[in-house]
């Protein structure tokens, strides 16, 4: 349940209305978007009198029953969402922002040599992860909180936001101290605890879709964010889980349009983790582009051979092809009446 | 097993070599492809002595066990495969083909209507269907070889080739009769009697990947055609089963990079199917002739509100954004270094 | 649109009735089930006058406007299907029937040790593939018509009724007539030409779903058959498509249950072809017998290393291992109040 | 990588061991299972000079470099693992266990309610969440750790082991102290944080398949678990996503025998939230006790009508149609020489 406050609503009525509404088993937030303020109530509802809440004066309206998403729709905020990302911006319906970097952080000198190659390709952003969610205990789990800290250097050396996945609520804090965008992988898409969390802080927060969550699960994992309080979401198509082999993941290209209705929210692409395979990224990043991605995040190592994580070499790229890759987007954008972002 | 002929075998050999493998548990074709002379045999190989036929100087190789796919494999065709279409031809990287036209041939003013919108949007070929495999006998199930041979007519009058699917072993001589490309449809991509019918004629087909096909899949299909004797196809990704519910199905559009690399056969792309929304239509086509389709099947229609199966109204374009959709190709296909055939 | 004739309509008015509605965008069929008489009607059906035709005195009644199957939904046969299997029958919510044999028909020898090891098992009808669908069309396909003779030759020595697979509508009326159960397979499902085949015979269909289909889906395809005049259907459940790798396929065994409610056509499950693995095949059959499938398909071989396909051998029951399941099936049957049918 | 230390290592040598392999890039945990004891590592193991390590006369044996899973494995524990539950026992091939209650915590009055109806019907452990993952912020959510203390209250008085989920690795430790298992839930599946934390304290834990996790990922997470020291893990198949809709999800039976060959941990199956149906418990449930589970878990309620989640009602057995289905398990089990546990 949502209920909007009137724009005369005292704090005391506020306050008010968090005391008759207060139950263990539901829990409320304050939130503000657009100049407009909000009590957000999550949980049991079915003992709260919504006709004689909509009566008082200072309550501006109170949502329907089995409302499922409200704040991430695209008619609460018509304009789309924009993020703030070091020069430029993340920007639903706005020009291309291109996050890269390697797959994972590892040792200063190599991240430095990425990041710095990243950077003179044209990118805006810089993703590297420090903890690194696996389907195995025993392989590489990334280096950790120390390498939330060194991208976070390094970022700041190459003068470019810099990007990371946090896995646990306890990190959280964490990492929006660091990280200019903290990223929630699509094995964590329905990980309500760390959602909850991301939702009490304003940092804004990458939210990949789960491997096999519909669009609708998607935005209600966003929302889920947003009903807390934050609302600086961009929500990325990482591919889906199908029965095909040939690539690692389905990349879903059609969730971009389809998502560009429901949503406000940027929408971003990541060919590199979708397909697996590098041959496929430079097509499928053209494609993203042409159908309406506002940002696509690239794979890419100065020295594939060397990362931890063999596999993932397969879908790195090299950062001329990088630099090839942004030349041929921005020929391609044009083509369609956009064009990068300024980086 | 695939046997090559050498260049100086005679048809006595041929014909021994028939006698020699006859046997009711397996099949023999002869087919030519690329000036070279092959008999292709289905079924029980395990009694045949391959080592011992290889050593004869009249045939040039024998293939191995566990051989798949042959024909339809980039190695055998690395120029690509070239299937004349009209005045124009639909070639494996190639100039991009448009094929367009009403989901089912109604009646004779509708389709002339429709054809002559088609045509002047600057399509190549005219695509309607008669047969219509549906999900419930209850169904319009389209018109039957009448509605082929209005098709024919009407693509005579507009001057435009004719693809149209055929469900039936025994409409195939028909279909070959009356049409310039027999399409296959996604239910029957493992219909092994139609495809067998279809490698015994020369007609160009329009293979369509079942809706859970994996990509090897659709080419063991390719080849069932292609060892029977024909090797004119062109496959066809139209959206895949997921579980999302957004999209009719979901555009595996990686699918064409995939192919590429492992066929020489033209790759065609259906957003209408695949999406089932006519607003998607756009940016999916956009992003699949970025992606290097070469030929697009877009649903187009005159009166949308009179059609038989309503449903499929909400997939078809008017003519007048088929003509804009083919502007926009155009722009986007000079991006990329492509441009739109000849029409 | 389906309708029924009154008990008292002449064979004139029906011939008036088909008349009236002659058009080649439909299909009109004669059906009797239950001593009921209807014309259905395939195709076309907007442009007929329902409420017009209801009033007629000589007719019972008109199908709603978009009913998708009607006679093979419980509630037109309550009593449910009986299918007579030679001295036995198949039954919706009988006794357990068993169907087992070797996937492919080889050589004779082979074929009859099989068939009287599974004879004297307890199987109470014979299963094996003339005709094989396959991914290659350079895999074995069997052996084809000689096949099915040579099984109805088996079938009469060790007198058990034959069932087997037909993949071509050409070969449906040689089925009927060498056949007691004409199979149709996963990849046939959706090929309507040979559905619509088998609804003008009237000799029992097996008919499996799809890899990848609804149950509603199957139902339709059932309903395709039903609707041309053939009601002597069962369904089979052989294990659906998914993400999982550990068996060849997912037995969705809960579609036995849940078909219960929605057909009173038998139900058949393959615990063979979905696993595709022997030691999951008994407990599989034994879960299937409880959840209240009406018959088992097991595939059975006393060599099963001289199969033809190799693959097939690791899911190939031996004769004594299919005495022992029939075994446990009873004990098992006997605990949920249901018995094996007799042999 | 998994170190196992000589029966004869002593703790110098240990924690010498975990000096010479501490890095940022790895985690260490002592791990002691079998009488035998190990040193396992997670993350970077490139640096580490395996066989030197292996020439070490105090360490006995260490990994291949790419094993995934080693302590869930059937070769590490062959007479099974047994997991206490009050009275009885979860045991990987014992007698069956079933585990029954209300989706949801709610008020005292009806959980008690339920929970005497669920011990007098003959259940061996109460089961209740209090922490309930949504796919929307505005549902119920449980009434969170007031829940967990009153489940307990409730467990004590009709003297039933209980079962709940636990969502934040910050609530793991209250979990630890108020239950008797811990639940990690479909949605969590992949979420490290919280199985991490598990792996840090001794309470047995109920591990869900995430709806498309296949088994060897389902067997990866309990890994994560074990890796960390906690081997009392329990699996559960609760049904993966598929295409159809006419069940929840589509319960995947031919995990259970497929997972014992596999693993050495006892398999759940939740029939209630994989079909979603209360007419589909029963013959699951039945069909999955001969299949092999070792423990069922059932949705009962006293009063469905009442409850918070009105969709829940559908699947929610009431107590005497949970007598019933023990009785029927007990007829069942002996026809496949098994029996139910001792209540």
């Amino acid at each position: 349940m949502i209920i909007e406050l009137s724009p005369h609503a005292t704090d005391d009525q506020t306050v008010a209305l968090e005391q008759r509404l207060a139950d263990p088993r539901r829990r409320l937030a304050r939130v503000e978007y657009e100049g407009r303020r909000f009590v957000t109530v999550s949980g049991l509802r079915d003992d709260i009198d919504r006709s004689r809440l909509a009566q008082e004066r200072w309550i501006a309206s109170v949502s329907d029953a089995d409302l499922k998403t409200f704040f991430v729709r695209s008619s609460f905020r018509p304009g789309g969402t924009v993020i703030p990302l070091g020069r430029t911006e993340l920007r639903a319906g706005g020009d291309l922002v291109v996050i890269a970097g390697p797959c994972t952080v590892e040792d200063e000198a190599g991240l430095l040599a990425t990041a710095k190659a990243v950077r003179s390709a044209g990118a805006h952003a810089l993703r590297a992860g420090a903890f690194k969610p696996r389907t195995s205990p025993y392989n590489f789990q990334g280096v950790g909180s120390s390498g939330l800290r060194l991208l976070a250097e390094v970022g700041a050396k190459v003068q470019l936001p810099v990007v990371s996945e946090i896995l646990d609520p306890r990190d959280v804090q964490l990492g929006a101290e660091l990280l200019d965008v903290i990223q929630v992988g699509t094995r964590n898409m329905t990980n309500q605890a760390l959602l909850g969390t991301l939702g009490t802080i304003r940092k804004p927060v990458l939210l990949k879709r789960g491997s096999s969550a519909r669009l609708e699960e998607l935005l209600g994992a966003a929302e889920f964010i947003a009903s807390g309080g934050n609302l600086n979401i961009a929500l990325c198509e990482r591919g889906i889980q199908s029965f095909d082999t040939v690539t690692r993941n389905t990349l879903d290209l059609s969730a971009v349009p389809a998502l560009r209705q429901m949503t406000h929210l940027p929408i971003v692409v990541d060919p590199s983790h979708a397909t697996g395979r590098k041959d496929l990224v430079r097509p499928m990043a053209l494609a993203a582009a042409v159908a309406g991605a506002d940002a696509l995040l690239i794979e890419v190592h100065v020295d594939p051979a060397s990362m931890v994580r063999p596999g993932d070499a397969a879908q790195a790229l090299l950062p001329h092809e990088l630099e090839d890759l942004l030349r041929q987007l921005e020929i391609v954008l044009t083509a369609v009446g956009r064009k990068l972002a300024r980086s």
